[in-house]
């Protein structure tokens, strides 16, 4: 049923996304409220809730994509958020962008490394004192 | 030492990409050999070496990246050979690519599907009959 | 409920992309049937449904965004049939594509008519003689 | 003649991009003025005068395909208010994106949205309240 | 006038892509016959008849955009030839390709070289017994 | 040896981007300090250090590959300074820019005038005055 889409996408939505991902939402409200319906009931109720991947693996397969598509730095800073909410250490989200190298290039992963360094200091994650 | 990166890299192209990498590298022989060198020392010496994912992950961050560039079939076909050298269950290949949807639409994954039906079939590998 | 959106995106699907769309769907059936379900639910029964943009205005859209990817000359084909089977007369269709001259250059202007003349000649369509 | 292609490109830019295509022009005066003028008798001379398409169809065309490129967001700016401005209400311009989320994903629509929700403001565009 | 611009554009059109340019224009004539006008009064009558480049690195350029855009293989083969045409030996055709990887990544550049494989073979061209 | 590697693409580096491209590297010392490392060793000690093109050849090929990418903005601005730096002219930037419009059409050529724009401010550089 809808509903259960709805409900489960927000759900996911919460748990990957966080307040970034309800931050998106809300400020659609008043322009194109149906979007954030869909990227709640299809990206998040549908896909994300889907088995065959942890969502730690979906969410290094969603920071690759990003980096690659290029020009999607908003959304690679709210997936950046999603990637440490998951669980996955700061290190291998540089790690992920590393290997996109010989697939893209340096300039885009210089881009993807910018939009961590600000979601790092947000968080106040410092990578050289880091275990991880 | 140079002569390392080229051996280390060989090694890992082997590991990860089989013959599909080989002849990939031959291809360039009489036209880019330094083109080769490059693939081998930078991409596979360099890069897949590193430690902070493993080889199955590093696999699917190339996989998504791939996808998400467009017009790079003959890359991923080699990569989807190389997922699956590494131990990437074929299902999983598939689930990597539907998790790309909400981030590249379904032109680019309807693609990447349809270079992994090639790839299964080289590989007679039926996902209908498979536990995986 | 989702029996609905299924149903009324195989009905939009048919519509709109006739045998064309059927065949990618079929072609899913044994790798990714999962695919062609979201390709029905929410790319037909969900987007294509909504009011606010008449059938032809949204093959408009469409065949300006997959001419603009590049890379996606097999749906640009499904989407030229689309077109026509919607009502847009042969010679809008490629009136669509000298627009995006300015916004995307010359060469996938060219790609996307090379896909038209196959699908014209699929269809014994000759601009020359035709009225629209 | 080239006065003509020159005459009537300026006049169909002032028609459908108003102020913020003059402005475009006249930031380039003093660093590339000839990129102005083939912008004024290619894209608007040429292409935006010829038959075959209404202009708010044209319009349609130019966000689509603005929008799939990605990293356009000065350009989306201008054919926002261009599309408004020969006519295309605005809810119609916010369902042209949505008309694109199969296509492109959700990051590039939202990139666009938020063009959009600049733009509407810059003009004082209401759509919980507009009856469009 | 107009008719400079065509015939100054078919001029230069012939010296710099030859019979393949030409093919091109050929293939349109009963499809789009206007995109070839476009193509030779502007992309060659306008563009490349300007000053401030010599032809050859006007190919430099073509070509770096061409692989960076990718999909583009019809066009790169086009130009591969013209940059022969105009003067610019084999191996540095190549070694465009190569300066490219820092931007691209692998991918595109491998489909490059894929290309000039195939020119070179059809204009008998053995870079391993040239001198350039 | 690798420290040839390092060594000679540090001076590669130096001169052609010099202060920009030491902030570039810089900037990634905290937070990614091998991505730093590659672009030293791999793009400007194997890379830039390739005989075949002249340095302001290698440049005009980036700066044609960074505008077609898109969205390379920070890294155009390097390459722009970096272009100016080897001897490239300012109007040559600007006609290098002006011949990618029939491949890449006008927005993206827009979207690099401006950074050019900004860059020949930073230097005081006046087109209009200047004699080349």
């Amino acid at each position: 049923m809808e509903q259960d889409r709805y409900e489960l996408g927000l759900q996911k939505l919460a748990e990957v996304d966080g307040r970034g991902g309800e931050e998106v939402i809300a400020g659609l409200r008043h322009i194109a409220p149906d979007l954030g319906t869909y990227i709640i009931e299809f990206a998040f109720g549908d896909i994300y809730c889907r088995e065959g991947l942890t969502l730690p693996e979906r969410e290094l397969i969603t920071l690759s994509s990003l980096l690659t598509a290029g020009g999607c730095e908003p959304q690679l800073e709210v997936h950046i958020h999603g990637a440490l909410n998951v669980g996955i250490p700061p290190r291998k989200v540089i790690e992920t962008f590393i290997q996109c190298i010989p697939y893209t290039g340096f300039p885009k992963v210089l881009n993807a490394v910018g939009v961590a360094k600000k979601v790092f200091a947000d968080r106040d994650i410092n990578l050289e004192n880091s275990q991880e």
